[in-house]
């Protein structure tokens, strides 16, 4: 495998809105990129929670949606053409003979690179699964955990499972255009805004929306990744099985670090600590930006985290490029970058 | 004097990019601002010195010119209802009896607030002003420093002094609409672009720009801010006068710290030295943030002083705000700012 291997200058782990900045960064710097990331797109957070939810705080943008927010970085970052690695994760960081870092994925991507920059949010994340016997195999075919178009659902028999605004929400919604929806909940409350309440309620009341509560999921029945019906049972282990084509489940979502929380960096509940000026970690040449990294008076604002991008990128500079001055200028008199 | 003195919770010494921004993050920690700077419009040397030139690093905007950048950052700042102070310098810095800081310009205006910021960029700039007796009672009538609309000079005879390109460009572009254009160099040769040195050479062989050189500025004549002629003087002494009805004069721009020198802050090679997190002068309740700030691995980046702006706001936060919880929300849970 070893003639696979890529050789660069910095790997950053995390393609959020701060790990797409630090691209652009180290490419000002005349330093080429690879970037990892588990989702299967750029955007982190941004892109995979709340593409359409406005921020407000990004210097110069008085409003811009997040997914934009992703557009407008992965547009800047893109004149120094950094190689994605997406929908993987960083398994090892292993220093090398030369002082240098090989970086391997699960997917057994292997990159060499002279410092590695750790963007990585809150760690790894994804919906929470529940815990059925045989789920994997119809997860993606007809088990999820988002809607990503609602047309996908037509003429189906739906099971949606959970008890919060996810839940409620995209009953109501798809209660349009599905043959059936059935609401699984192991109460017979939900926790989402008293309208969406209302309404779902209503609706139950007209036979459009089956309400299956207090239950919670049992189990799984069908075949070759194609479900028929969702067992469900009371707390007391009454039993029953509802037909369906498909099923949603909205148990929230969960973020852990990870294989990070492996690599020997000193880290403070569950952050990576570095020190300033450069974003350093206790690891020669590996750096944490963004929400993962802590220090004394850290704000964590992606306002912030592109401020240190822009440290880390001036720290491994010398590193990259070894008694070579920096030039150091206002961007105004640098020209088109990448051109 | 005392009862014109306003009261506010920061007043923030630079009305730059960065300052802008600290208006900003003060709204969005609930404390106003009083803003304060010696140009007469905002947006410092963005607005006033390159308002049309791309800037390629600032987050999420690929390429922005410096003028739509102080624009979008008014307009973010805009729902805090900042009072801005234009066209006049902070004098002077007292602490007051009660703890908090009596700001005074030199336009008499007063303002008590809880904390200073001082986003004041290189400081206080402006033209470099020739050594002419009386040339104060001409300046803004008959002697200028830029051009604000080419159609003023139309129809003048108009003096242009200086060497560089400012010089050589508004010559060429002036003899276009001007009766006269004289060009007033201490030497023969210029230090321009070679293709307008050579339309400026073919323009004076058609007599179309008079060349004054080698001659130096050596008086002003007229009366009523209406300049009737410029004297120039060889080295050797030898006198003329050019006659003449404007005057624009191209000796570049200066930059000073002015009255901050004396306000007994740390300073360190005409910076403020500041300390991590926060941005804290060495006096309780100022602060210093943007190019005027120093600290180690300190960048001149104005991303980095919106880094800087927000850690400010935040340190000052418990100042104005005392024993009040800071609920620190990610910026997109905080809704529509100022609403």
């Amino acid at each position: 495998m070893s003639q696979s291997v890529h050789r660069t200058d910095v790997v950053i782990v995390g393609a959020g809105p701060v790990g797409l900045f630090a691209v652009f960064e180290c490419g000002m710097l005349k330093m080429r990129c690879h970037v990892v990331d588990a989702l299967d797109m750029v955007g982190g957070q941004c892109t995979a929670l709340y593409p359409e939810k406005p921020i407000y705080d990004i210097p110069a943008h008085p409003a811009i949606e997040a997914a934009a927010l992703i557009d407008r970085l992965a547009e800047q970052a893109a004149p120094f053409a950094p190689t994605y690695h997406l929908g993987q994760q960083v398994e090892k960081l292993t220093r090398t003979d030369e002082g240098r870092w090989l970086v391997e994925t699960n997917k057994g991507v292997q990159i060499d690179a002279k410092a590695v920059i750790i963007a990585a949010g809150c760690g790894a994340f994804g919906p929470n699964r529940p815990p059925l016997d045989g789920l994997e195999g119809f997860e993606g075919t007809s088990v999820f955990y988002m809607v990503r178009r609602r047309q996908d659902f037509a003429g189906k028999r739906v099971v949606i499972a959970g008890g919060g605004d996810s839940a409620v929400d995209w009953a109501l919604s798809l209660s349009e255009v599905a043959e059936k929806v059935s609401l699984v909940h192991r109460r017979a409350k939900f926790r989402a805004a008293p309208e969406s309440v209302a309404r779902l309620d209503a609706l139950a009341r007209e036979g459009k929306i089956e309400m299956v509560v207090p239950y919670q999921l049992a189990g799984l029945e069908g075949a070759d990744g194609q479900l028929t019906a969702v067992r469900v049972a009371t707390l007391d282990g009454e039993e029953k099985a509802v037909p369906a084509d498909a099923m949603l489940a909205f148990f929230g979502l969960s973020m852990n670090l990870g294989p990070i929380a492996d690599w020997g960096l000193n880290l403070e509940r569950s952050h990576i600590a570095v020190s300033l000026p450069g974003c350093a970690t206790s690891a020669p040449g590996i750096f944490a930006i963004g929400d993962i990294a802590t220090y004394p008076g850290k704000l964590k604002l992606i306002l912030c985290g592109f401020s240190e991008a822009a440290q880390a990128a001036h720290a491994i500079h010398p590193m990259v490029h070894p008694g070579e001055a920096l030039h150091f200028e206002y961007s105004t008199s640098k020209g088109v970058p990448g051109a």
